[in-house]
């Protein structure tokens, strides 16, 4: 990662002032524009939805607008920088969201750390959306909330950081299964790092078919026995997770496993421990910028295929091949949430665009830039989301 | 005002499907790009806003984004309609911002009639603003609200339905006296309507320097017999108006006042009344979209000039005149606040934009779609903020 590419991005953001234009759609040139736009005709679709409710989806950008919301907690791998230090990277989700998708975003940090609050200050600030995407929030508060906004709010909420990278994920490993004859339902995972990203991967591979998952936070595998306090949503996973009830730490839980799959710390896998897995593993590495360990040392002590979350080696876990295509599938069909089967369906649209004959340790997932990609998960969340009747429309 | 407006209105909202967009600056073509716009580019700006966080303003858009923001208790003339209705009108507005000033804005509508819920969501999302455009808000929970959100925040909170309108009220009075040979300290003004419009407006003719002015309601002047029970508002305006302590309906008081101003409903100045008034009177009527009086009526019974708030008789007191100069001025500046002194700049600047040959009664001020009308603005209110230390620039 060239370090300059952090002087030319604030280079960038001091020249342009910050990264979004908000455009009106109509051209206002004389009195009568300004009568369509405002008053007096604005009074119309107003009192259209006064009548119906139902119509503020078709009068106002409500149908293609999405929050982008933090509260600044857990910022890149900046940690907890605050709301204001966090909006270069909301307006750039928001840039992102415009890019890859057509949504139309908007990014709001808010000022608290009380979840109380910061639940109640978004769930009154949402009618103008037609869903949320929840940024950058530390666990375990990102899980609390987002559960009790989905719970109070008609429109999805999502915590990119926890399904997002889980879908794309899933994908991925999918792919990796295919290419080493592995089955989900067989394959034996390790996750190392059991914060939002880990927890919520673990859980959505156990909802996919995956059965034998061993979490691993700082102190090795998650279980009963587990050395220090483990947070509720760590204790909840520790119950539906390692199944043979294995202790002790990575390096002794790895031995045989068929995948690796890191959301943790620079260096935290070693070849040694690579050579101790099945033969032909898995390895996902998907610290950023750092990943636990280098495609090369990985390949050389074994692994048949290596994932990492960076752009400059095969096999990226980009975001953006996530929360475009997901969003977009739900705000055309105006759903109410994202749910469990929309979530799979983007993860098997994204699966499948990489054919029997592509398919290569190279490549086990699409570039985020592939033009196939947002079309493809959006109909198939858009399916999903009419299959399990949370569409509008 | 043809009905029809109202049907294109509605027509062209339904196909547009909402108004604004939100664009990226930046062209996202590849990788490269995407490093900049996003991780881990991005991380750099990021941590230049916690190593100082004034340069929020120079690498976000908080420099141009001002949040237009309702609860839809007072919307147009429709009344308490609520947060969803409203926001065709916030949408609006944002088209105006960017119309008239290139403001980026977004539209907020805050789903609570309570003032401190209203207060407390509002100032937690404030930080990634510029400025807060306050809108279409009940009196007189308006007050409270932008007073406390004042104290609150370090960026201009500003009620348009409050000031805007009295900014440019005010200029157009200014010209209206010029035109008939009065002062502002000498003149008598009745102003019917003690709303949030009335109300501030009242103030704000004050702080300019006239003196005489009796305001009244649906039951007469106010003053300290006032039939009905009046709102705390209310009771500090009549402490500070009515200097005569003149009592009794309209119709009464309005007997040789020099000016009427209007911001009440339909008829309710009659022909009659106008020839009471002082010679050569002044006439605001600025109910919308029916004023309290017809300017071919007004005139026909003596009145030297009219104003309304309609765009198809002459001297329209048109919010656009106001609003777009003014929060230019502002973030141009970087104020802290918008103070009575920049409203007085700004209502000066409006006011000599017509030259006395120019000057008429179809003349006393320019067009909302005059292009000199939002350079001029900004550019006081810009030199009165730094005048009165709220400039951060």
């Amino acid at each position: 990662m060239k370090e300059d590419v952090f002087e030319r991005s604030l280079a960038m953001h001091r020249e342009m002032k910050g990264k979004l234009n908000v455009e009106c759609r109509k051209n206002i040139e004389n009195m009568g524009d300004l009568s369509l736009v405002y008053t007096p005709g604005v009074a119309e679709p107003c009192r259209a939805i006064v009548r119906d409710e139902n119509e503020l989806w078709n009068v106002t950008i409500k149908n293609n607008l999405v929050a982008v919301i933090t509260d600044g907690s857990a910022v890149l791998g900046l940690g907890d920088i605050g709301p204001a230090a966090s909006l270069p990277v909301m307006e750039g989700k928001s840039c992102l969201f415009k890019r890859f998708a057509g949504i139309d975003s908007i990014p709001l940090a808010v000022s608290t750390k009380d979840v109380d609050e910061f639940v109640d200050t978004v769930s009154k600030i949402a009618v103008s959306f037609g869903g949320i995407n929840l940024e950058d929030i530390s666990a375990p508060r990102c899980f609390e909330i987002e559960r009790r906004l989905q719970e109070k709010l008609d429109i999805p909420v999502f915590h990119d950081d926890q399904h997002g990278t889980a879908v794309i994920a899933l994908a991925a490993y999918k792919n990796a299964l295919r290419l080493t004859g592995r089955s989900l339902e067989d394959s034996v995972l390790v996750i190392n790092g059991a914060g939002a990203a880990g927890t919520s991967i673990a859980r959505y591979f156990l909802s996919a078919g995956v059965k034998n998952i061993i979490m691993c936070d700082i102190n090795g595998a998650l279980c009963d026995g587990y050395p220090d306090g483990l947070n509720p949503a760590q204790v909840e996973l520790a119950k539906i997770t390692n199944p043979e009830h294995r202790r002790g730490t990575l390096a002794e839980v790895i031995k045989g496993a068929d995948a690796f799959l890191g959301v943790s710390r620079p260096g935290l896998l070693t070849g040694d421990m690579v050579r101790t897995m099945a033969k032909s593993p898995v390895v996902f590495a998907m610290a950023n910028p750092t990943p636990e360990i280098f495609p090369d040392e990985a390949l050389a002590a074994g692994a048949a295929v290596v994932a990492t979350g960076r752009s400059d080696f095969p096999n990226q876990v980009n975001n953006c091949l996530g929360f475009p295509g997901i969003f977009r599938g739900a705000l055309d069909v105006r759903a109410r949430r994202i749910n469990e089967e929309m979530k799979l369906a983007a993860s098997e649209a994204l699966a499948s665009l990489v054919s029997d004959a592509e398919l290569s340790s190279e490549y086990i997932i699409p570039s985020a830039l592939d033009e196939r990609v947002v079309p493809a998960v959006a109909a198939a969340v858009a399916k999903a989301a009419r299959e399990t009747g949370v569409a509008r429309i």
